[in-house]
C-alpha cells in the first residue's frame, strides 16, 4: 500500500460519455440528473462511447477533509439547522395545540365572560372625562400666555410688573402640578375601587397615564417657550427650527391641543413633522392587523394561558418547586407569543394606524429591540414614546442640573417603577410591588449587561442577545404574570363563570 | 397645524454640553451612557454650559419610519429572532426534561436489561466470522489473478487457452455471486430466527451488509483491472494514475484485502490517497466523541423514546387519531435529536477516528446534506460511502448500457430499498416492508423535489430545506419507529424487565 497523495481529480473524462448522458433525450426528469451531472470535484468516469462500463474508476482519488472537521478549510453554511428550528418549534408546537384541545376541548366562549355593567359604565365615563385634563391645562396656558403678551407688550418692565408676573408663573406652575397629581391619584383611586374588571381598568389606567404625561410635557415645554418670548435672562436658547412656522403664543389653541391629545406621542411640540396625506389604504390594513393580533391574543389568553395560569396557581399553592418551573416554562412560551404579537398590534399596527390619521411623520415607535445586546438597549429601543419622554422630560433636565447619569437614570427608572406598578396593580387590585420592584431591578441589569454593548464578534452579540431574551421573556415575564394572577385569584376567584 | 417635512436634525448641539457630560467625572459606568451619548440620528439637545434645561427640544424633528413597515428603506436585522429561537427551544426541553422527570422520574437502568447470552455468544461469532467472506473473495481472486498471469505468460493465444479463460472467469464470476449470495441470506436468516434482542441483531446485520459490498466492490474492481492487464478487445479505458504504484496483479494480497475491509469506504481500489502519519490526538477526540454520542443517544433512548414510544402503542392499539399524531409530533423532536446524534456519532466521529487510524486520505463521508433543497440533494450528500458504492457499481454500468438515468435510478433505490428492510426488518424480526416502501417513496420525493434544487432565492431554497426536514424527520423517521416498535411490542413485550 503506497503512501499516494494524488492531488488530481483522478482520470480524465471523456467528453463524448459524459455529453452523451447529460444532452441524450434518455433526461426525462431533474432527479436522474443526479449522478450523470458530478460536480467538478467528483472523478470523472473513464468510459468511451465504445467501451463497456469498468468498475475501476478511483473514487477516492484525492486527501478530502469532512465539512465539519477543524482541518476543513471553508467551514459549510448551517442555514440549514435554522429553518429545522422553525420546523421544530413549529411542530412542538403543534403538538402543544394537539395537548391542550385533547385535554380541555374549547375553552374559547364569549358569552361566559363575566363582567359588571357599573365596569362598563365608569370605564366609558373614564374614556370621556380624563381628556377634560388636558382641556385644564389648556385654559391654564391661555391664561399664561395672554398675561405673557400684556408684559411684552409693555414698554417699560416696571418692578410691579415683574412682581406680579413672578406670582402668575407660580400660580400657574402650582395650578398644573394639582391638575396632574390629583389627575393620576383620582382615577386611580376610582379605578382601584369601583372597577373591576382588569381588563376595562387597564384600558381607563393606560388612558390616565397617557393624559398625565401629555399633560406635564403641553406645560413644561410651553412654560420654556413662554420664558423665550418674555427674554428672560437665563433663556440664550434657540428655538428648533421647525417650530417657526407657528411661534408661542400662536400654538395655544385647542385645535392644537387636540392634534397632541390624538398624535401618537408624549411628548408636546407646537409643530410635527407631517406627511403630505392620508394614506387609507394603509390605515386600512394597519386596521387589521390591529384586530387579527387582538383576536388572536384573546384566543390564546382563553384557550392556553388561563388554564395553564390556574394550574400553575395549585402548584403556588402547594409550593412544589419541581412543578413551579414546569409550569413557569411552559407558560414561558405562550406569554412570549401573546407579548411579541402585542408589541407588533400596538406598536407597529396601532400607533402606525393612527400616526397616518393624524399624517403624523415620525414613526419611530420602536427601533430594532429584538437584537439587543443589553438591558440598557432594550429599553432605549423598545417604547420609543415613553423613552423620549423620559429623556427630555426627566432626565436631560436633571442632567443638566449637574445630576450623575447614574442618578439621573435611577430616577427615571422609579418614575417608570411607580408608573408600571399603578398599570399593572391598580387594575388588578393588588398593589403587590412586584412591579415596580421589577422595574428597579433593571438598573442592575443594565450595568451587570453594558458590557455586551461593547462586543464586537457575533457570537458576544449572541450571548448578550440571548441573556436578555431569557431574563426578560424566559423568566421576568411569566414570573411577572403568575404572581400577579396567583394574587388575584387568592383574592376574587375567577373573571369567568365557567371555570371549575 | 403646518405640514412641515424638515429633514434637518433639529437644532445644533452646542458642543461644551456635550462634552461636558460625555467626558466628565460623573461617568461611573457605561449603563448611564444611555442618554449622554446620543445617536447621530437623533435632535441633540440645545443646551449651553451657562444655560438651565429648557424642555422646547424638537424630539420629533422629521418623518421617520417603523423600521418594520414597508416604507422603511433599510430593513432591519432579525437576528435576535434567531436567538430567540434556540432560547425558546432551550426551554421547551428543558420543560420536557422536568416534566418527564415529574411523570417517570428516572428510568435508566444498567442492570434491568434484558438479554440472552445466546444473544451475545452469536453476535460474537457473527463479528469474527463475517470477514470470512472477504477471505473467500481473496482465494478466489488470487486463483484468478494466478491464471490471469498464465494467459499473458503464453506467448501465442490458443483458441484452447481462450476457451479454457472463459470458464475460469465465469466460474470465478459463479463462485463470487454464491458467496455473496449465501453470506448475506444465511447470516441474515441466522440473525432473523437466532438472535432476539434488535441492537445486537442490527450490529451483525449492519457488518454483514458491510462486508457483503465490499466483497461485491472488490470482485468488480479485480474483474476489470484483470481484463486491462490481458488487453481483451473491450477493455480500452485508462487505469487512473493513482493505481499505476500498485498494478495488477500486485494487488491481490492479504494486507491489501485487510486495509480495504477496515477502510471506511465500500469501494475497492488497489491505492487510496494516505495521510502521512496518524495524529493520535484526533483519534483520541473522536473516540471520545463517539463514546459520549452513544452514551448520550442511550440515555435519550431510554429515559424519553421508550416511555414515548409504549405510550403511543397504546393510541396505535385503539386507533386514537388525535393521541397518535400528538404522539408521533412528540417522538419527532426525541427522533430527531437522536438521528443527528447518531449521524455525528457514525459519520464524523467513528468515520473520521477509523479514517486517521487507517490513514484513509478521503474523508468525504458527507457534504452539508442539513442545507438540501430537495431529497435528490439529501440522498447524493448525507451517506457518501453508500453513494459512491451505488453509484460506481449499479447506476453508472446501467446508464452506460444505455438504461436511461430514471430506470437506473430506480435499480439503485430498489437494491437501497432491499438493504434498507434487511437492516431494520431482520434483527426487530418483522420483515413489514415499511423500510423497503420508505425507500421506494423516495423516487416520487426526489421527482418532486427537483425544482427547488433550480430556485436560486434564499426563500426558495428554505422552502425546499423546511419541506425536506418536515418531510423526513417530523413525518417520516418518527412514523416508522412507531410502526416498527409497535410490531415488536406486538410480537414480544418488553426488552426491558421494569415495564409495567
Amino acid at each position: 500500500m503506497n503512501v499516494v497523495e494524488d492531488p488530481s481529480p483522478g482520470p480524465t473524462a471523456i467528453a463524448t460519455m459524459d455529453s452523451r448522458y447529460s444532452e441524450g433525450p434518455a433526461h426525462p426528469n431533474g432527479a436522474s440528473r443526479k449522478s450523470s451531472a458530478p460536480s467538478d470535484d467528483e472523478p470523472k468516469h473513464p468510459v468511451r462511447k465504445t467501451a463497456t462500463y469498468r468498475h475501476v474508476v478511483a473514487i477516492h482519488s484525492q486527501v478530502r477533509h469532512s465539512c465539519l472537521s477543524r482541518d476543513s478549510t471553508n467551514a459549510p453554511s448551517f442555514i440549514g439547522f435554522r429553518n429545522l428550528m422553525v420546523v421544530v418549534l413549529v411542530a412542538m408546537n403543534l403538538r402543544l395545540v394537539i395537548e391542550n384541545f385533547l385535554k380541555y376541548g374549547v375553552l374559547i366562549c364569549i358569552r361566559c365572560h363575566d363582567y359588571r355593567k357599573q365596569d362598563v359604565v365608569i370605564g366609558t365615563v373614564f374614556l370621556a372625562l380624563v381628556p377634560c385634563q388636558l382641556l385644564c391645562s389648556y385654559f391654564i396656558e391661555l391664561t399664561a400666555s395672554r398675561h405673557a403678551v400684556r408684559v411684552v407688550g409693555q414698554a417699560k418692565k416696571t418692578d410691579e410688573i415683574l412682581n406680579e408676573s413672578r406670582r402668575t408663573w407660580f400660580v400657574i406652575a402650582l395650578l398644573h402640578s394639582i391638575i396632574s397629581f390629583f389627575g393620576l391619584v383620582v382615577t386611580s383611586y376610582a379605578i382601584y375601587y369601583y372597577v373591576n374588571h382588569p381588563g376595562i381598568g387597564t384600558l381607563c389606567q393606560v388612558q390616565v397615564i397617557i393624559v398625565s404625561l401629555k399633560s406635564y410635557s403641553y406645560a413644561l415645554t410651553n412654560r420654556d417657550l413662554r420664558r423665550a418670548m418674555l427674554g428672560s435672562p437665563s433663556t440664550d436658547f434657540e428655538i428648533p427650527e421647525l417650530y417657526k412656522s407657528c411661534p408661542y403664543p400662536r400654538n395655544i389653541t385647542l385645535g392644537n391641543l387636540a392634534y397632541f391629545l390624538l398624535a401618537p406621542t408624549l411628548v408636546y411640540q407646537p409643530v410635527y413633522p407631517r406627511t403630505p396625506r392620508i394614506r387609507w389604504s394603509f390605515v386600512g390594513k394597519r386596521l387589521f392587523e390591529f384586530v387579527c393580533l387582538t383576536v388572536v391574543i384573546w384566543l390564546l389568553s382563553a384557550q392556553y394561558a388561563a388554564p395553564l395560569l390556574r394550574n400553575a396557581t395549585e402548584k403556588i399553592a402547594v409550593l412544589h418547586f419541581g412543578s413551579i418551573l414546569e409550569r413557569g416554562l411552559k407558560l414561558s412560551t405562550i406569554s412570549l407569543v401573546i407579548w411579541l404579537a402585542g408589541f407588533y398590534a400596538i406598536f407597529q399596527s396601532f400607533l402606525n394606524g393612527l400616526a397616518e390619521i393624524m399624517r403624523f411623520g415620525d414613526r419611530e415607535f420602536y427601533t430594532d429591540w429584538w437584537n439587543s445586546p443589553s438591558f440598557g438597549v432594550y429599553w432605549r429601543s423598545w417604547n420609543r414614546p415613553v423613552y423620549t419622554f423620559m429623556k427630555r422630560h426627566v432626565y436631560m433636565p436633571l442632567v443638566t442640573r449637574g445630576w450623575s447619569p447614574t442618578a439621573a437614570g435611577t430616577v427615571v427608572f422609579t418614575v417608570s417603577a411607580v408608573l408600571h406598578e399603578v398599570l399593572v396593580g391598580v387594575p388588578t387590585h393588588n398593589l403587590l410591588g412586584v412591579a415596580f420592584m421589577a422595574m428597579l431591578f433593571q438598573l442592575p441589569l443594565i450595568l451587570l449587561t453594558a458590557p455586551f454593548e461593547k462586543l464586537k464578534t457575533p457570537l458576544g452579540k449572541a450571548i448578550g442577545n440571548s441573556l436578555f431574551w431569557v431574563t426578560f421573556c424566559v423568566l421576568g415575564q411569566p414570573l411577572g404574570a403568575l404572581l400577579y394572577f396567583f394574587a388575584w385569584q387568592a383574592k376574587y376567584g375567577s373573571v369567568s363563570k365557567t371555570q371549575p
